[in-house]
């Protein structure tokens, strides 16, 4: 059962964020990360307008005041403060009557749903443009219409947000969740939500492997934060790209590139253990940020953890992806899942036997059948046993429970023991080897 | 849809060669080759009888002009000028009278298909003999016959015929067939006439890999080539011995030793999109000249591609591996896979990315949703990402195609995008680098 | 058919070792080693208590006289003298009237099979006890009871045997087999009859690979052995631990840690060549002395060959593994497969061509189609073209088995021809190289 009052937080964080203009750039973004400092301890980074980011270059920052289509007796028949999903996204300013027929050619909807708006952008390409539901078009009878975007592009910075939770080692695990769509909730203010409400709980918390997490746009945002990281990547032992995570269907985890990462093991445990309904799939090369941290140059292994899948349901990239497509009891469930993985993640230590000559005298110790009040004490000695067994430095602790078919917890508690006893050296990089 | 004028053109080539008394060494291969570069260029080698080649050492150069057997009426039951194959490959002169009993012990007849010659030869173990029908001996009831062989076993050489279609890398692929038997149509005057008539094809057109035909007497031939090449060896990437392809069987492929080189892979390919019925199997080591290029010393991953599997038919090796076994169809079918899978192989490269750091930034290229006239855009962008994703330099188009589930022309073409637009490097060997 | 004479030896030495008190330490193992000397020529290895090994520190030498429980009328209603695994193995020495409840405390019963006595020991942890059938104890209603433990708990050593069969070449095959359980017919009294008769039978022949076989007590024996002879672990290429070798299940055969070492495939080949049921399971790191040798420290791919599986039956452990639960139909079966599994073992050759440029000319040295005698010619024909093809130093004759789909036997045999004509070399380690 998931938690009733995380799942309230969480919808209450995505109906607070929900009228933000987010874009690729802006305030929006701005007034976004202000809002989950409330819940996170973000740094918030600006990188200038026209800085060169691998193949790419940050363009001029895009902020929209007003926005609308006024027919001749003046009235706003598209309206950007009725739905900031009517202003095509990084639309140059406008200001003029266009005919009829001109401004068709500037308008986006969806026939096969007539009451829904699109969500539509064009970064690269410099133009403009609004998204209407096509009953609304189909109104519009008049021969020319007022047109007006109150917008600016100028040179001013791409926003992101960082937050670092270090851990004892020098280990990384990355989450990431883009935050570049306006009034949109499963894509992404579900991901956003969880992030940063997950990224408060575990603040506080001791840990083993360093956990940050990126509230950036995607793509460019991405490859921005790598380009001002190249030093830090090699500490990156796994992570997640989030989207998608409070509408009602199954889970899905989108494997990294490398297939059999520890994300992809850790998301395969965490997944089946949740006793929710999932199904994994092979990487493609689309979908979010996790494309750009595969990459070639990069091989990262991200992975990304869904509900619906990104592009695959028919409210995705419209208006239908309101507050009603999103529901706090999912929200919460996702939390509940995200942060299973991230503990699978954080608790998945290799180790070395110190006393790899056999088995060592556990009875000596105490450690031999010994063990009433610790929970079943045959599965302990028999994690015990396949614990030394396999601490090879290679077998990490999930592995362990694939090949001894032994659950993750009580093999760690078992490696907790021997390692208090000073049998087992942990395998992670030293927090000196790294820093 | 095969092509019936092809189909018609191996057939005529097939009938021509069919006459001439093929063998280990002689003037049949010599004949042959002569007729082969009609259409190739091919050129043609003779190493001396004597040559020591790895364990072997060429044997004498053998020619026959007559050979019969005739009974006491003087009359020829048994005449080499109605069949080659009436003479054991390789026979001693001999010019006697013998018993009918002696005789017998130099007769091989197939007394399960009494109307049938069989083909033998005995190269290496110095003897004479002639094969004929069962009911032809059965018919032979005097007591003593004259036998003639007027054949001439002398130093000389044996004759190969090759033809190198250079291509732009200095990587080779190795098309090779047998010339040693004489009047066989499946085995083996279907792979000479389709090897020859698609050498010719070919040998005007550009290519990435060299390719590099032979028209070699069987083991010995391929043993000397590779005695003759060895600093080439380096360059094959792969190949195919050529056999049996004229029959009305499905093909069959005969995997390498490797199993999964890019020959395995690409023979898969091929036929899989052939739509023709085939099956594949693995190697064993017997067959024809694959076994001498995957042996130990070289295993280089040449395939077998046949319809019906030599040895496995009741024709095999017998007279009745006629005209009448063979059709114009099979043939043209035949070479239309072969021209497949040696287009696959030559366009099987592997890319590398100049904008490996994430994603390249596509749209200011016009790459990125702007295709319309260039074929299924969506397909060509879902291959191009793809592509970007797989440019790793290990991942060659085949292995592209097999992780995507896309065609392999897509990808090749997506990738021939990315390369003019300067984003992908070939990671083919230069020229330069080996010559 | 298993040999009915072996069968009878076998059972007649079981017999005969019964009636000893066998221990971790002590003159049970003394005298158990000094009747298996008669059937092979044994050392006898003597280990000081208080020497370290590993982590584990050498116990004083236990010996045990006599031990009892007498009731108020002096009547002894438990007698060590009526059968061994009455007293707690390694007891400490107690002369003393106790009353009923204390005595409880210290009497071990199986109330699930109340005729039957288990075994029980403490050997790291000093204590005294008893082991009685749960039908004795219930009638034991006397308020008080004498006890009598006559042991000694002295310096003095560890004791094992050890044989070595040397072989051709450095390599070895360890065969091990616990020596410390007292009167339990099949744990382990079957383990150590196959391994002395089967060491007495096969002392006196050739073989390949070194053999050795040891008699030791289980985990601190073979910590001793390992420590003791660290320098020759290298030449270990694989081996197995014999226990539960009598009963009437079918056999099974743990694998290595490793799964798929040579001694695992060998145990494959030769429990499916036996014809007799059987499973094989994966590594579990518990059993016997498998789990020292296979530890991370060591891995040495050591599997165990056993019918009944230690520890899932329920006469493991108890008087009812008594000369009634083994026979010698199953003992003479098992020597049989073991046996045959040392053979595969032992011929599991590698090989190297020194032909490898193709195949080599057979014909000249008479081995092409000129085997009349020598078993089926045809199978002998094709085995020897699998084994050319597969001499490349990687292959061992099993995995040539199993790839050629031919018999072990028919490979060797051709592989030996080969070898006696000089085309073929041993990859074996030299003898040399190694001592």
């Amino acid at each position: 059962m998931a938690d009733a009052t995380l799942g309230d937080r969480l919808l209450a964080l995505v109906r607070e964020l929900h009228p933000l203009c987010r874009s690729l750039t802006g305030d929006g973004v701005r007034e976004t990360l202000a809002v989950l400092r409330r819940h996170a301890p973000l740094e918030v980074h600006e990188v200038p307008s026209g800085t060169r980011v691998f193949d790419w270059t940050i363009p001029d920052e895009w902020n929209v005041r007003d926005a609308w289509i006024a027919d001749r007796a003046g009235r706003r028949v598209v309206d950007f403060r009725r739905s900031n999903l009517h202003v095509v996204g990084y639309s140059e300013p406008v200001d003029r009557r266009v005919g009829r027929d001109e401004l068709l050619r500037h308008l986006h909807t969806l026939p096969e749903h007539p009451d829904w708006i699109p969500y539509r952008t064009s970064y690269y390409q410099r133009s403009w443009g609004f998204c209407a539901s096509q009953r609304s078009v189909d109104a519009m009878q008049d021969d020319a219409y007022d047109v007006r975007i109150d917008a600016r592009l100028e040179p001013g910075s791409l926003t992101y947000g960082e937050l670092f939770l270090p851990g004892r080692t020098a280990e990384e695990i990355l989450v990431t969740t883009h935050v570049c769509h306006p009034s949109l909730c499963n894509d992404n203010l579900s991901g956003i939500a969880v992030a940063a409400l997950l990224a408060g709980e575990l603040a506080g918390r001791p840990r083993r492997r360093g956990l940050r997490f990126l509230f950036i746009p995607g793509t460019l945002g991405s490859l921005t934060w790598l380009a001002r990281n190249a030093g830090r990547l090699g500490a990156i032992r796994g992570g997640l790209t989030l989207t998608c995570l409070g509408d009602g269907s199954p889970f899905t985890f989108k494997r990294s590139f490398a297939g059999d990462s520890e994300t992809d093991r850790a998301a395969a445990l965490a997944l089946r253990r949740s006793g929710h309904a999932h199904r994994i799939v092979d990487f493609p090369p689309w979908g979010y940020d996790e494309r750009q941290f595969n990459a070639p140059g990069f091989r990262l292994p991200i992975g990304s953890l869904m509900r619906a899948q990104h592009g695959r349901f028919p409210e995705y990239h419209t208006s239908a992806d309101d507050l009603g497509f999103v529901s706090a009891a999912h929200l919460a469930e996702s939390q509940a899942v995200l942060g299973d993985l991230l503990h699978l993640l954080d608790g998945n230590a290799r180790y070395r036997s110190l006393c790899s000559h056999g088995e060592p005298q556990l009875g000596r110790r105490g450690l031999y059948r010994a063990m009433g009040g610790d929970g079943d004490p045959e599965a302990l000695q028999m994690a015990m046993l396949w614990v030394l067994q396999l601490a090879d430095g290679e077998h990490d602790l999930i592995r362990m429970a694939e090949r001894s078919g032994l659950g993750f917890e009580v093999l760690a508690r078992a490696a907790g023991r021997l390692h208090e006893h000073g049998i087992l050296a942990e395998e992670s990089a030293a927090k000196e080897a790294v820093s």
